[in-house]
């Protein structure tokens, strides 16, 4: 169980070396928009102190009670994780940190936490952005976080079903290029793709990039093994079955609390060439909106969908410079300025040419079409957005995205009332949206706001969390599409499910984990 | 709660008025394979006596103890069940009958029953071929079986959204007659169609022969209610989510001992036209199934799609005449014989035409390609068998069918080992075997056995039932791809799940139904 190096921001996102600025035109622009005057960056993020270990967990478990292991598994990346562990001191950090690399350590583990009383907070990339890693004791007197980082094998291949067996601590680029060296893919690509693991997307019911095409995690999981404080689940290896409830299901999606995924058979597929992007700009998002569901459900489907709305897509259109560009100067001297401001841009990618379909479909709704470079560019910049939070947090704006999923003939309502709750709660937060997941019938939605955050960051970020949540409820959405739930969504999922659904996870958890060592005060109310 | 008319036999399959009869040429045959002498067919089935009922369940409750309402619920329709009922005397009869019209009427039979001391047996077509639908009294003094079929009405219609609200007592075809006349189907056929019901469907985890182009009928479902004795679990309708375990693919394969389903909402898709069937002669089974996978895997994936072996494909082309036909009379002349006996039947169906991309690839593979007409006969009779198996019941003859599903590296030694299983065990067997459900990872296999019963029907059924369990379990199948788990396979539930699994399902089941009476005895070991 030997500490794993440094290889991730504490304060941020990702590599420690990489550091996005702001375009000057960009910053300007934007600024003005947030009604941001006179801001210095702040550069420099100094280890804060560290509150007191008990360090008796570490002693009991040969476990690292090192500051810096301390410190990298002290939060996830959400927004108010990086606001308070950019503070002088944290108040939150695990008392101890380890690496199981096996079933059998990690049954090591639960025994000594049964034992002597401490949680045990798995940990894969530590991502969360809803508080599902923090290191969080419940009723006990200490808290080790189980980092399955070093459980990171390709168990085999089986290129006749296209499966793969797989450890879960493995990384996301890891494991793409395992795979890709014997010509396939999983497909699953999360923003988080480059920090997180294999387990830690089953675990949170992950959705990536590709999912619209390629499913999401839950639709590839073909198998799993995971661990509990009484024994294990293993699920079986066939394509489907029909012997009684699949509680496959229970353990994809339940972060940590009834037990810790440890390997998995996935569904792999023969790796793509380049992917074949096309782009439009559409006068509206609602017409965007009708396209994307006439493709979802009469096809082709796309294997990446991703519709901005008005608000996202100047934006978008400001940071890639879209001003200075020829193309766009050419679209304002033809009178077509209105598609850039206040147009939706579409951004759709397949495994294979299917441009003229699409495009008679784009057609009747007179949308513009861009073509293939802004796909291909986003393709490039896919997993950066992280590292441009990093710095307009530095200048002191927030910035938090939530999503939600609804159906087709609820959409408009559910979208509306989201970024009005925001705007009534946040007045003055810039709210954008995109879809990036559409399914026959319905889609999800990804709302980001920004804001100054004047020292009011978690005030600020609370309102609008709280009544964004509320709409998203009061309106036919689900808390989360992709997510998970953590703590922040844990009284939004006794609100979306009903007491006897919270009943039955109650059920579970105290069968599974009957002292309750397992990642306390998340998911289940 | 009004008492339905009598609309099935209770001897047998489906329309009482309707009667299979063999044709000659091929009963001779049959018999000569499975050395039936002599024969004559039991033509009449005398009403059965019945078990004495305990008259204050329906007193208690309001409902029917009519000996005829009684018998109609007495047993599902494995051919075990129809064994038994046939007997002059049947051991197991229900106390009363049912019919709630409305979650509300559960609810008063829950709490009678609470009171009382009843189990309680949900009932939709009660075409069950696991002891799914037994009047089962567990440790209570007395049954009451809830007939669900007066809950049949459409809810509503979502065209946007392509969804369909339906209450879980409608049967196949009034679902599908109501969808068609808003321009929609379901798509669900499973062989019971005629005579089973959406709630049964979903609560057994139910394929159909549609299912691998639209999805099982648990891809189909969007969100359900349901019934249980402490409360309403209704989950939410959206396309996708990450807001935890999956609670509702808990409630999917339950089979009524968890909470009874009440209504659904369900994925629906514009009817298409005539699907369009081709089918081709393989060589052998291994060849067609070689073509199978790469349908499944690279497309286009069939809506329909069925592969007989060598055994099957036999007996279907002498059932159909094909000696007589001159088709079949020409490729004996050209040389092709070997196609008919020993050859490997393939049908395909597809909702808009495919075929030349199917016959490069079955080209590549030699496959005689024999066109449309066996598809479109197919279609015609595609819910008939079970009306032959009552006939071959009344000429004495054990007809039992029994599937599972593995992934395609397995499937060789799980069908070997299957087949070997039964016919070690009952040695007069014939064993006959399809795939009727594809999945890019594996597929469904499809077992049949025909043997003389001897007047031994019970002692080799369960000797070929038990070896084929032991087979599928031993190779890496699954207990049931589409048929569930009932009586006949709680232990093999066990020993395909593990004891933690188990404990989980009692969990729920003490959660959901303290008292324990929702169907007793099924499901959970």
């Amino acid at each position: 169980m030997a500490a794993m190096t440094q290889r991730v921001k504490w304060w941020g996102w990702g590599d420690p070396s990489r550091n996005v600025d702001l375009k000057p035109d960009f910053q300007d622009y934007l600024f003005e928009k947030l009604n941001v005057q006179d801001r210095e960056r702040v550069s420099a993020h100094p280890l804060p102190e560290m509150p007191a270990a008990n360090p008796e967990v570490a002693q009991s478990l040969g476990a690292s009670s090192g500051d810096m292991d301390r410190l990298l598994h002290a939060a996830g990346k959400s927004y108010v994780d990086l606001v308070r562990i950019r503070k002088p001191r944290i108040e939150l950090a695990p008392d101890a940190v380890s690496w199981p690399e096996s079933d059998d350590d990690l049954r090591k583990i639960f025994s000594v936490a049964q034992r002597d009383g401490w949680a045990v907070v798995p940990f894969g990339g530590g991502t969360s952005v809803l508080r599902g890693v923090e290191p969080l004791s419940g009723s006990k007197k200490g808290v080790v976080t189980a980092d399955l980082t070093g459980m990171n094998r390709i168990l085999s291949i089986d290129k006749t079903s296209r499966t793969a067996h797989v450890q879960a601590g493995i990384f996301g680029p890891a494991l793409e290029e395992s795979l890709a060296k014997e010509g396939f893919e999983l497909g699953h690509y999360p923003q988080s793709f480059e920090y997180s693991t294999l387990g830690g997307w089953i675990a949170a019911r992950s959705a990536g990039q590709n999912s619209s095409g390629y499913g999401r995690i839950d639709d590839l999981v073909v198998s799993l093994r995971a661990v509990t404080p009484v024994g294990e689940i293993v699920t079986r290896e066939v394509p489907s079955s029909a012997s009684g409830p699949e509680l496959q299901e229970v353990l994809v999606g339940s972060e940590g609390t009834l037990g810790i995924i440890t390997d998995a058979v996935v569904r792999i597929h023969p790796r793509p060439g380049r992917m074949h992007y096309d782009s439009f700009l559409f006068r509206s998002f609602s017409e965007g909106i009708e396209v994307l569901r006439r493709l979802a459900q009469d096809g082709p489907v796309p294997i990446v969908a991703r519709l901005s709305d008005e608000a996202e897509t100047e934006l978008s259109l400001k940071q890639a410079g879209a001003d200075s560009k020829w193309g766009f100067k050419l679209l304002k001297l033809f009178g077509k300025g209105d598609y850039l401001s206040g147009g939706a841009h579409l951004l759709l990618g397949y495994d294979e040419p299917h441009s003229r379909s699409i495009s008679d479909t784009a057609r009747r709704f007179e949308a513009l079409r861009i073509g293939k470079s802004a796909g291909e560019q986003w393709e490039k910049s896919r997993f950066g957005l992280p590292y441009f939070r990093d710095s307009l947090m530095d200048y002191g704006i927030l910035v938090e995205t939530l999503e939600t999923a609804t159906t087709w003939s609820k959409f408009e309502r559910l979208y509306s009332a989201v970024r009005d709750a925001i705007r009534g709660a946040v007045p003055t937060a810039l709210v954008m949206t995109h879809v990036s997941h559409i399914y026959p019938d319905g889609a999800s939605l990804y709302f980001t706001f920004l804001c100054d955050a004047q020292d009011r960051e978690i005030e600020l970020w609370q309102r609008g969390k709280e009544a964004a949540s509320r709409a998203i409820l009061e309106n036919g959405g689900t808390i989360s599409h992709h997510h998970g739930v953590g703590v922040d969504h844990k009284d939004s999922l006794e609100k979306e499910r009903g007491p006897l659904q919270v009943e039955m996870l109650r059920s579970l958890k105290k069968t599974l984990d009957p002292d309750g060592i397992l990642n306390p005060e998340k998911l289940i109310p």
